[in-house]
Formats: C-alpha cells, structure tokens, sequence
C-alpha cells in the first residue's frame, strides 16, 4: 500500500489549512468577477509589499500559463527564449510555449542545473539576420530543476549580460518561496533587485490549491496582458479565491514558513540518506529536492510503498522532495522503508 | 453603495457551502497530481453517471479553456465551426478561439438566441474547396448568450444535420444545469441523447469555485485531449479539488437543486418587473437571464445600487441574472429600487 | 473545347511579354539571394517612384502572403481586423489570416461591395475590454471584390475615422491598378495621399508571372517585416527576378496600360452583354469584372466552351473578366457564342 | 569589385536557359490557375515518373514552405521532429517551423552532419507522457547541410527505426539532386526506396527561377495538403510556370547534369584548395558543398574580391559552394585571387 505521504513532487501536497480558511472568508456575498473584487485587490497589495510598488501583477491558474503568457506578453513569434535545456518550459509543458508563442526555445547546457553569462553571449551571433530567429529573452528556474539555487549574484550576472543585449530577464519562480527560504533572502531581493524583469511566482506547490501570480517588474511590459491573459484562457471568473489565497500566503510569513519547512525536511532526509552507502547524490540539495541513485532492485521496493519521482530509468535515479506538511516522522519512516528495503535485499 | 447581491453574472456569486465542503474533505494527506487521484477518479464516474458510461471526460480551469480545447481536439486549422455570432466563443473569449487553433469561426444569424438548421446547410457550399477553410463541427451554447432554451427536438434537428454532412456537434454548456432544470430533463437527455459530441460543462456559475469539465460522447474524439489540455495550458496539478467539486455538485441533487432555484428567482423577478411599464422585456425568459431595456436615466441610478450587465449601452438594455444563491428578500429588494428610482425621477 | 481565353479571371493570363524579357535580362551572373541584390532594389527604387520615397516596400510571392503578412506586422493576436465579409482575406484565403496571425476578422457589412465609416465606428464599442478581441486595423480591397471601386474621398473618410480611433488602414490592392486605370488616379493618390497604412500591390493579376509587394507608408510599421517576411515563408532566394518583374511593370506605363486594357475590354463587354435581355446585371461594372446572373440552362452551355467564375450556384451569378491580352475579338467571339446558346435552346 | 560568380551558395546562380525556354513556351494562351492546368500536370507527372506513380506532389515557393507545410500535414501542434541541430529548419528559417506548427523541434547530434539511430531511440523515452510533446517525424536533410550525403543504407536505417516507433520519416531534400549525382542512384534510390514518407524536392538550388515540390510517398499523408497549402500561403496561382520549370528539370537528366557539374567544380575547387597548406579543410567534400578555415586576415581579402558564406567568424570558417553554371575557369579565378591573397599578405 502506499503511503499517505508522497516524496514525489511537492505538488502532492493539499491546501494549508490558513489558506483553505481564507477561501471560506472570502466566500460570503457576491463579488465582481474576473479580479474586480476586493480580495484580488488585497492579494495584488500583498505581492507589492514584498517585490515593491512599482510592479503589475496579474493571477493566473497555473505554472504553465504563467510561463507561456509571461514569455507571451513580451515577445513575438520571430523572437526566441534562452533557456537551460532542462527548464520547465522546455522539457515538461507538452510544447506549450511553442503552441501559445509561435516562438523557438534556444537551449543553453547547465552548471549544477544552472546556465552561464558565457553561453548566452554565444547564443548572441545572429542578431539582425532574418534568416534566425531573434533572441529576446533570457529564462531562467529558481530554484533550478534540479534543485540548486542561483545566488543574487548570478542571477545580477545574468541580468547584467542579457540587458546589456536588449533582452529581458524572465525566472520561472514556481519555487521562488524555496529559493528565498535557501537562500534567507526576501523575495525582492532575488527578483526586482537583481534584474529580473518577469516572474512567474508559484503558489501552488507551496501550500495553494490554485494559482500562480505574473509579476512584471516594468509597467510597460504589463500593459497587454488583460489580453494575453484573456486570450491565453487563464482568466479566472471567480478570482477572488485566488486573490484570498495569495493574500494569506503573503502574510504572517506563511510563504517563509512552508518553504523553509519543506527545505529543512528535505535537509533531514538528506543527511539520512547520505549515510546509505547505496545511495549516490547526483545533485547538491539546495533546497526542497533531493536527486540520487539508487539500484534498480531497491528502487522498485521503495515504489510499492511510496510515491516517487523517476528521473531517469536508465539510470536508475529518482527525485525526492518535501513539502511544508512533511513531518519528521514521516522522513524517518521514509528512510526506514529505504533501510529495510536494502538489507531485505 | 453597492448592494451585496449582484444581479449582472451568475459568477458573481461564491461557492456553495457543500461544495467549499467537499474541497476541505478532500484536503487531506498527499494525492497523486495532475489527475491519477481518486477525488478526480470520482468527480469523473459521476459524469458518467449523468451523460452514460461511454464518455469521456477531463477536468478542466475555465468555461474558455473547456470550449478551446473541446473543440481544438477535434478540428485542424483549416477546419472551421459554425456558431451563433452571440456565441461565447465568438464575443466574449477575446479571440482565444483562433489564437489555439488557427481556425475560422463561420458566423450564423440568431432566432431567439438559437442557430437555425437553414442557415447551416447554407454555410456548407464550399466544402472540398481548397481557398475555403472547411466546416468541421456546429457549436451551440444551452442555455444560449440571450437565455433561451434549446428544446431536445430543436438540439437532435441540429445534431442530425451536422452528422449527416460529416460535420460533428459541440455544445457550450456553461449552463448546461439550467437548461435540463428548465426543460425538467436530465443532463444526458439534452446531450448524449439527442447527438452532442462534445460537451463543455460548467460548474462556476452554478455554485463551484473553480472547474468545468469537457466530456467527449465518442471516446475517439477523446485520444488526443490529454495533450491538447497540457499544451493548452490547462492541466491543473492539485487536480483533486476539482474532482472533489464535481462530486459533490454530481450528488444529491445539488446541480439541479441550484439551477432550478436560481431559475425559479429569476421568474420571480421578470414576474415584478413585468409590472413595470417603463421596462420592456427584450428576449424570452427560459433559464436564468432576463434582457430588458429600461430607459437611461433610470439604468444610471440602478447602477448606483447593483451591479447589473450592460448589454447594449446605445440601446440601454440590460441583463439581470439570478444565482443559486439569490433570496426571495434580494429580488423584492431589488424591485423595490427599481420602483423607487423610476418613482423618484 | 474550352476557349483559349478566359473569361474566369484575370490570374488565367499569362506573363506580359515585357515582364518575361525582363526576367530574362536579369538572368545573367550570380547574384546575392535574399533581396540583396540590384534587380531587387531597382524593384524597390520603381515603387518609391510610384508612392513616395518615404515607404519600406518588400517583395513576396503571393497576394495571400502579402495580405496576412502585412496584417501581421502590425499587430498582435488579442487584436482584430475590421472588414468587409466579402474581404479576400475572409472568404477565399482557406483561413489563411486566422491561422498566421491568430486574430480575429470582424465582419463588417458591404453596400456595392464597399464597408462604411459608420459600421467601422459601430465596430469599435468594446475597446478596452480584455473579454474581446482589440480591433487594430481596418481592411479594404480596392478593387473591391464585387468589382467596384472606392473614390479617393471613400479611402479618406474611411482612414480618417480608423486613425481618429488609434487603428491602422490597410488595403488589399491584389487590383490597384485597375482601380487607378478606372478612377484615372496615379497609385499614390488612392493609396499614401489618401491615408492608406499598408498596402499589398498586386503584380500577378495583371501581368507579371509571380510577385507581390508590400508596402509601408509608415516605415516604424516596416520594422518587423524582414523577421515577419522570412517566418511567414515568403522570403524568395533569387529574389532578383521579382525585383526584375516590378521594374519592368512600373516603367512605361506598363502598369496602366495592361490595367486601362482590361477596364476597357471588360466595358466593352459589358455594353454587349445588356443587350442581351436574359442577362442581368447584379454589380455595377467599374473595372475589369462583370457580375451578372444568367439562368441556369445557358450558363451550362458556356461553360462548355468557356471558363467562368460561377460566384453562386443558387442564384445562377458568375463573374466575368477580362485581361490585359484580353482582345476586341476574344469579347466577341465570346458575346456570339452566349447569343448562340441563348437562341438556341 | 565583386567577381559576378559567387561560391557563397548555389542560390546566386540564376535560371537554367533550359528552364527559362519552359517557362516562355508555357506563356501561351490562358490556363486555369492555382494547378488545374495542363504544364503543372506535366510537372507532376514527370515527378511520378521519377519518384513512383503512387505519389502525391504539389508545387510550393521556396524550401521553408516545402519542409514546414510538409511537416504540419503529418503532425499535430502536440508532437515534435526529432532532427540535427544544424537543420534548416532548426536554424535557417526564422522560428517557421514553431510558428506554423507550434510544435517542438527535438535536437539532435550530428556526426559529419549526421543524425544517428542511436540516438534517436534515446528521444523517445516520453512517449505517452502528456507532460511532453511527442515525437511524431523523423526529418533528415540530404544532402546534409554540412555537404555531406546520407547513403542509402543510412537512411534506410534511420527510416526503419523511426517506422518501428510510429515515425515518419522526412527529408529536407533542397538539394536531394546533388546527393543522387554524388551517390550515382536514381531520386527513388533515396527516397522512396529506402522509407522516406515525405519530402521536399528542391529546384531553385539547382537552376529553376522559383518553386518546389512535397511529396508524399503515401497518399494517405497528402489528402489535407491542398487545405494545408492554401492556408499556409504556398498556392501560387500561376501556377503553370513552376510546373513547367519542373518538367523540364526531370526531362532529359537536367536536373542530374546540373547535379553532377556543380559536384564536380566542387571536387575540382576542393582538390585545388587541398594544395594550399594556409587552407584547413572541415568536413568532407561530398557533393557541392565546401567547408574550410582559413586565417582572417586572408578571408577579408577574398571578400573584397567574392562572395562567400561566413559559417563562423569566430572560427574563420566559410562555406564555398559551385552552381550548375560554375565553369573550370571560375575556379581557377578564384584560386589564383585565394593564392595572390595568400602571398600578397
């Protein structure tokens, strides 16, 4: 039987019970729909306290479409994205940025799950040429997809680099809460401090039961996306829900909380697992995910008991992380499970 | 100010209370995402139970994303669909429609907000012709943009001619439960039985947070949609809040319950206003709408008071709607406003 | 036997022997590809000539290409398109502009085949509202599809209300010089003097083997277009032979006269064919095409010996025109036979 | 001055006189447009008798249509192509191929320009998985785009592992003549014998003034490319001049006289520029296509006297190509200039 807990992916957590309450708080009378309501207009106050006034926010459903429409809002289909081959937008939207954008993804090689100022000035040589595709924005993941965490200066580095081209800086946050938590940073101070120009900001997968937001760090870039937002099918009716959950996520230190929570259980496992000498760790844990090897045999026994995420069955590695529910006892009866499953073998 | 209860959209009304419930109930423990949960499991053997074992049926956010991608999975770009020029798709979805498919919306004149089967074999003369974009499927809404009630009759006539010139028939059912509450039927008697192929059902507006369903009546039609979702941006992870929605919307009446209250409040409230001779109805009152025309300077001072749907401002004609929510006290209050602003001018 | 000559369309024509020889004197040496050579700018230095030095013109294959693309480099996909529902781009292009440029057309009423400021102004009630599609440009065909030709001040009214109200004039001029050859105007005047934004400059129409241009009068408008060009597949390596073909076409009067020619053959088979009392006229004949309707039995035997366009099997309308090599002769041997088939059955 | 023989690509020649006679002698008379003629029969015909009388074909402009609208017949906007890196239509179309399929190119390595089996087995991993885009085709370029030739055992590889997936097999044939004149085979040799599904056949390249042709070697694959052309701006409606071009290419060996004169002033150039020690060759020489480094300050010089193809600046390199007029004494013209450039300096 599998376990109730699951160390597959952060999203298979359920709802904080704060931000569930503050769905029913919200749920009393009508209200305009489509974000003409008091609730999206706290939730969009919330995210101007924490990445500044100057921004335009917008809510959207989910990660993929605030990717897309993000990316969307700001290019045009003759225009291309620089990106870490194993970025999101890349490797797990089914071709979604390429549907909604007409645009090419040029693909960068990483550095611990990170891309370099070098190899986007190498991907610079055809600007002008009408025969290529024009690169015009420079995506990057915090945290990455392989967990790691970009300091505030590399992502300056980055920023530096792509501006000094004319391109714009965009970061898929849907673990910003986990960066910053890693990091002990606030969340302005690894996106509008340090260059970057679009954010798409995960709520989801840190205690939400639905929405992301899109923050655009200059107004200008904002100003057609009640459009693409609408156009692009990501405009919720009912959006004071959103809004409510974002407004409580953003107070009282919800956000920093959870995140530090997953990232410091995901530091517990870690230790344990290190102390297992069939276990490799093929990346550093940064933050709430934790990537190994572990033979094929043992592998297989841990999935009848639990949900984990296979990264490559080749090579017989998995991907773990935890979540802002994940409880000590739950880590440990994890790796018991892993203990047993090995010396049953 | 603003009174409380809103007669401009069904959606302005929140979530109703078995339903807010039912999310709580299924925010327990870790669930697979993206669907392979068992609340996604149930909400969709309860559509089965109302439109027939055969189906097929996905989650999906929003009644744009339901309609897009229905009718996405079943045409090519070159392929078009005959629809009402009031159809949502064609006013109210900012060209959403032709931005996912790259196809043409071929516009037919209304009758009481209703397609005419006429005007489709007309629609149908250049089939085979290279420099024509190709009809491919009929799309209807029930209840219609204006209210009215498509008679299953009126839906099997529609359907009929559609397949016998190879043409499919998709139905915008944003308010699918109002029209079986107003007809007295069930949901599969004015869908699977009379030839629908593909059905967007809606949830929002009748007492959901968030969620609509896209049911496919021929599971062929069906093959590609889990892709069509994910690349159109549409796959929810903590999918399981929406099955759990749909569950408990399924159950006990709870559809139908609400649709047949918020029709029997709107009846209420055309009765009053019926009464009133500076008011002119403009469409039939079938479901939960009411189009009425009421002279400008009284408009102005209802707006000062609810939020009402202005339909056409040059011809100061509005739409009232009633929700699941909406009290015998909120339309006597209402009309009692109405009365005193024509009373005081 | 069909005839050698058709009466069907004017793109049933061949090359006019000026534009073949031109080819053939470019057709020495190599040269760059791409536009980058000289044919292409002598090409490009002709249309400056003709609608002033302060354009950007482009060369493309087709008038599909040149309509779609110019529409594309001035907007984005949450915008539309007002024009007449007879426009090239929404009856004969198989979805073409749709599927490019992911917009919407708003279809706009015809009266003797031309649309009217006040149905433009009617079109524009939804600006700023994100649930609809932003119009940005309005569109007209000159000659218009039914033959008929707008005035100088037609083009201006409609341009003054488009910019008034922030949108764009394009015009599909596929017959430009038929409609300059009739109203007896240069190009500019019906085009850049009277306000028209983006042209498409017909060649292939009216004699040339393939080509088309497209035309910027604002060259801010231009910019995109080399990027827009290429992605949109019309980017022609040895360009240099297009370039050849307008040069040729807009040096001594060859425009005009191949224009002014098929005007007067087709007048000249006008005035043949209302003498004929079977045959009704159903347009006004204004340039080089003839709308008549003419019953059923007669029009089989026609087309037996000659190509017609029918334009409505139900009414029993074609469309006649004639060519720049269209001859005096061609007219009557085809007027004799209509009286043939009319006298005999 | 610029020499008026270019070796920057076989595109700055111009139109074979063979070629350009066809095109005058098809300027007779009047013909239905858009291919219901007799010339662009002829053309298909002669491609049958080339490629397999169970062909389909259709004429297009230009290489960037051939191979994305041969492509978007066979996929959906969910699935991708797996192919080189260095493919056209990865690198030298703008984003065509995204923004008409919205589809995903999937990169591949290449050997000596080349694609392998193995790795295209390691890209199919995800099948079934709606998180990524799934591959549908198999797109090869022959000759490649680094000159060199895919042999038919190759590509028979390549076709049956992509066949044994459910793949198709296409092949970006733009110069798929000078592959057959390096091989010594027939086209079917290449194509159709050896599993190919869907190619463009180049012509321009090799002495047409303009035009291409898809062919499906399944009819099955074809039945939506007449709606796939016209939508995608690719129907010419003169179309009789390209058929005729391709008439007279397939007649006579032609196309594989102009093949084989333009691979062998290759092979003589090559064997010429092996003698220069200053000269670093980088690929293999197979067909009419050289690739060399030479030192910067040489190749500034030989700029000033010829066109070529700067392939990296960054590494000195340039691509030379010969054209079916390239004559002995062009290439002893130009390697005397490359020498006195050499000892001049």
């Amino acid at each position: 039987m599998i376990n109730k807990k699951s160390f597959a992916s952060d999203n298979h957590s359920g709802i904080h019970p704060t931000i569930l309450e503050a769905i029913g708080v919200a749920n009393i009378d009508h209200a305009p729909a489509y974000g003409d309501d008091k609730y999206t207009q706290a939730g969009i106050s919330k995210l101007k306290e924490h990445f500044g006034e100057n921004i335009d926010a917008f809510f959207v459903f989910n990660g993929t479409g605030a990717n897309v429409l993000g990316l969307q809002a700001v290019t045009t289909s003759y225009q291309s994205i620089l990106c870490a081959h194993t970025a999101h937008i890349n490797e797990d939207e089914c071709g979604a940025f390429e549907k909604s954008t007409g645009s090419k993804l040029i693909l960068l090689p990483t550095y611990e799950g990170k891309i370099s100022v070098e190899d986007i000035k190498k991907s610079l040589h055809s600007v002008g040429n009408p025969h290529r595709s024009q690169p015009k924005v420079v995506s990057i993941s915090q945290t990455t997809e392989l967990g790691t965490v970009y300091t505030p200066d590399e992502i300056k580095a980055i920023a530096d680099v792509a501006h000094e081209n004319g391109l714009l800086l965009h970061m898929d946050g849907a673990r910003l809460s986990n960066a910053a938590a890693s990091l002990g940073t606030s969340l302005k101070e690894i996106t509008a401090d340090v260059g970057v120009d679009i954010l798409s900001f995960g709520g989801t997968k840190n205690g939400l039961m639905i929405g992301e937001a899109v923050i655009f760090f200059n107004k200008e870039h904002a100003v057609t996306f009640p459009f693409v937002r609408k156009q692009g099918m990501q405009l919720g009716s009912k959006m004071r829900f959103i809004g409510a959950q974002f407004e409580a996520y953003l107070s009282d230190n919800l956000w920093y909380d959870n995140a530090k929570h997953s990232n410091d259980m995901t530091r517990l496992l870690a230790n344990e697992l290190e102390k297992i000498s069939e276990i490799t760790f093929v990346e550093k844990v940064e933050s709430n995910a934790i990537f190994i090897s572990i033979p094929e045999q043992y592998l297989t026994k841990i999935q009848e008991n639990y949900y984990v995420a296979v990264w490559s069955k080749a090579l017989s590695q998995v991907r773990l992380m935890a979540s802002f529910d994940t409880t000590e006892e739950d880590i440990h009866q994890f790796v018991a499970l892993v203990k047993k499953v090995i010396s049953d073998n």
